[in-house]
């Protein structure tokens, strides 16, 4: 498999899928799969260190979705996370906000305690075992744009560029890339074991994860990042 | 880059690394590198989802240094996770009892209340953003052996056999291989979107996890797998 470039238009159709999905509008340079079929979708578990913490997850996810931040998403949640699937574009957009907003409204509402999300974006896979890698019409969506939530955020970001051709150059490539987007905006803090630490805003931080994972999408077709954000920590604040 | 296989004995020196380390004593069928050379380790964070989660946690960390289970290992806290390094085999073995005990020691000193604790495992990549691509030698090592808990868990996984050669059938073989493992152990429970859903004593489930990471990693040099247990749900008891 060879890495999709702009010079390279895909020439196949777009990959068959059983889910019924809207017309895509993506932003990207070329239109193909919609996010439905490209699985473009996160797993995510917010953990509020409270004993109150059913109150906080129930009332944080309600909050977000009476502001219609759900609109063109899929929820399915089970004992674990909360699996979420973008069906229409921009579905970066929608999952970047949806998350930025029940972390930010569980922070609230524990008033400030210490929150963790985790987070697991992935492209690529729709299906669950399997999946079709033989994909085209990679999308190359914009930048997502997300407001500041006011709450400063650390977070342990790891990007998995899969499929990527099996040559170890494109896959650190794609990786160093992200990682000096990261410098750029600020958040790239320092490098760690298996990990990348990103600071800033709850905002920025998610914005840094996303972005990244959109633009090597945009060349590889299964890519998956991993985003644990905490806020409120004792350590934080010691540090 | 091919897949490394037992017809094909590595051929090349392991390769160099600035770390100090003992001399290997991995079980495998192809001594090579140490795994502090192969940079066999993890990063954890444990969630004790209660207002005393700072007790909770310090307690649990001190119990199972006390029990002696950080022998080996190198442990590097910061405000997001821990990291782990393995310096001594069995490093694979190390790290599943040291992760296990943590998280039976954090439920126990929250009443059996909700803990969740998110894992990443990786191998091949001792670094931080660069790492050496052309370790050979990998090891082989047996399937770890766990004492029960008498926690029952519900857990998401993932697992990443990254550099594996590019080619997606052998991408989905190692992934395929490992859940009928899981299945074959009784806690591959189901198959969801972007990840396995795994349930069973917290002990089968780590197990399940490392099991299936090192054996790809027998075969691919670079493989990352991320785990979340969730141990207490009030969801998990409902179901």
């Amino acid at each position: 498999m060879t890495t999709q470039t702009d010079a390279t238009p895909p020439t196949e159709p777009t990959a068959p899928s059983d889910r019924s999905s809207s017309v895509s509008t993506t932003r990207g340079r070329r239109p193909g799969a919609t996010p439905a079929e490209l699985g473009i979708g996160m797993r995510f578990s917010i953990h509020p260190h409270t004993d109150a913490f059913v109150d906080v997850i129930l009332g944080a996810l309600a909050d977000v979705e009476e502001a219609g931040l759900a609109h063109g998403l899929v929820l399915e949640t089970d004992e674990v996370s909360t699996y979420v699937g973008a069906q229409e574009a921009p579905a970066e957009q929608r999952l970047a906000d949806y998350l930025t907003a029940v972390l930010a409204a569980a922070s609230r509402r524990s008033g400030g305690g210490h929150v963790v999300a985790h987070a697991l974006f992935s492209r690529g896979c729709p299906g669950e075992l399997a999946c079709d890698l033989s994909v085209t019409g990679l999308p190359d969506p914009a930048p997502v744009e997300l407001e500041a939530t006011g709450i400063a955020a650390a977070a342990q970001w790891s990007l998995y560029p899969l499929l990527d051709g099996g040559d170890p150059d494109d896959h650190m490539t794609h990786i160093e890339e992200a990682i000096a987007a990261a410098h750029r905006r600020g958040t790239g803090a320092s490098p760690n074991h298996y990990a990348t630490k990103l600071t800033g805003d709850v905002s920025e931080v998610v914005a840094t994860a996303v972005d990244a994972w959109s633009q090597v999408g945009a060349h590889v077709p299964h890519v998956v990042t991993h985003l644990t954000i905490s806020v409120g920590s004792p350590s934080q604040a010691e540090g």
